[in-house]
């Protein structure tokens, strides 16, 4: 059966496993206390469903969806140093509880074990399952990269936008799908199907973070609404308005209003130009060339209604 | 021919190729500077001659060459962000030059380069080179939280400081000697006796280091003599002059004297205590128990000559 209750199940049962009885307890600490964060585990769910779709029993594919929680759990601790960010899913993000230099040195770890636990592969898979990691894992830091460039930029376009998306989110769940195929021993084709559903699963995802973090509703999004806006962060709406509305968008900057105040008049120049429309129809577009994606592969009906219906849900979701 | 220059200069030599026309530029800039760097390369160095020994070409070890010296400049730029260091070999720190995010990406795309480096192993020989590659990567990180650790303890024994510094800083040396025994198709004996090798050189190297910072000839040393000393770093010296005269050693610090003062204070009880010729002997001891390790492998004169003569030149050198 395919259900992402169960498969994240599976991953919430075997994570303590990492870090329990581990020395030093200084350096495993801050692993455990990440890893025990809660989230969705999507990461880990896409790759057991996909191994599963092409026929390897999940357990088999376990420690790989293992390395990709633990990795991505890694660059959100680093991504929180960099970001000088407090919190991370309701608790004291690791630089804050413990310090920099914690945070630093457990991501590094963290990035080790993802990786041998992603070397536990069959000897005959080890190079295209090292392959596809650590290539995914450099793209991943490009996109960060770029994101942090794009803050003392003033002239990113939406193009330049989806790209960055598609390298820091995108290509992880993109990876997790493939890895499950790869693992299944899944034909070159599927793969590359499969890797084409989430990365277009990971662009309709991170759009959606966009529009919830501006028109979420605030009783189930969980973080305060606004965040984006109050931060200038470049997201799609903010570089739509940009581009169409340069002046009345300098205008309320220039203002320079409480936090209140601008998130309602830059919203209001959001609501002027119909973003929020456009951007759910964007958003229901990647979703469908992600469900058309699946087309690619030979994965029994089962398999691709859990896939169809995975997405649908993500770009429905309210948190 | 055995000759350490030769070595080098051919991990000098292809280290630009690792991040010529990567994009994006700002991800790569800050490790081209770092590659650049200079140093001893003797990581790389090791692994290509042990390569050779074993009688594999040197060329078709340079991947896993470069490999290990991009990862030990990852723990190096990592260490310096922790550290708060402002210099290294004589050039800003990375997060000097540009900032502290960028120093965290950058040595994490470093650790992934590194591993994608590991990774061109061929297959038959992959999981053993990710085993050795991944299991010392996360005993350098345990061994760099233990130096942290100590910063605030006052009661560091010198078995836990050895320890440390075998973690820290051995174990990437021996990985060094056996991931070159191990490409060239080397016994598990020998594997294991190159591994003794480089870890006894490592202990004897870090005590040298230590010694040379408070007992080096300043026109030689390179950097200023007494920087553990006014940091006081527990190195192997301090410790010993903690646990066998801690009155005077707290009669010294409690005096908040100047930095020359306390380096001339601090000395004098080392000197009293004769404990440089006490690191002196113990460094001898590692470095020709490191030289007896070389009879487990079955390597040639010649090669057995190389390493026992380097091992010597590291302990004798003045820098």
């Amino acid at each position: 059966m395919f259900s992402t209750d169960i498969f994240a199940e599976m991953v919430e049962q075997k994570l303590p496993s990492l870090t329990e009885s581990k020395t030093p307890a200084t350096l495993f600490a801050p692993i455990a206390y990440t890893l025990s964060g809660g989230g969705k585990r999507l990461r880990p769910v896409l790759l057991l469903a996909a191994a599963k779709a092409f026929g390897l029993e999940p357990e088999k594919a376990i420690d790989q969806a293992l390395g990709i929680e633990v990795f991505h759990n890694f660059t959100l601790l680093h991504d929180d140093v960099m970001d000088n960010a407090d919190v991370r899913r309701g608790r004291p993000a690791v630089h804050r509880r413990w310090n920099a230099s914690v945070a630093i040195l457990s991501g590094d770890a963290m990035l080790t074990m993802a990786t041998q636990l992603m070397a536990k592969a069959p000897e005959s898979l080890l190079p295209a399952v090292m392959e596809l990691f650590n290539t995914t894992a450099m793209e991943v830091y490009a996109g960060q990269q770029l994101d942090m460039d794009f803050e003392d930029r003033g002239d990113v376009t939406v193009e330049e936008y989806i790209e960055m998306i598609r390298l820091k989110t995108s290509v992880l769940l993109a990876c997790a799908c493939r890895m499950g195929a790869l693992l299944a021993g899944a034909s070159e084709e599927s793969q590359k199907a499969m890797y084409r559903y989430g990365e277009l699963l990971g662009l309709a995802f991170q759009l959606k973070d966009d529009l919830l973090d501006t028109y979420g509703d605030p009783a189930l999004f969980g973080k305060e609404i606004g965040g984006d806006i109050i931060n200038e962060k470049k997201t799609w709406l903010w570089i739509n308005a940009m581009e169409r509305e340069p002046q009345r968008m300098r205008q309320v900057l220039d203002k320079k209003l409480t936090d209140y105040l601008k998130i309602r008049e830059i919203t209001e120049i959001y609501d002027s130009l119909s973003l929020a429309d456009e951007s759910r129809r964007l958003i229901e577009r990647y979703t469908e060339e992600a469900v058309d994606a699946l087309a690619g592969t030979d994965i029994p009906a089962a398999a691709r209604e859990y896939f169809t219906s995975l997405a649908r849900k993500a770009a429905d979701r309210a948190n």
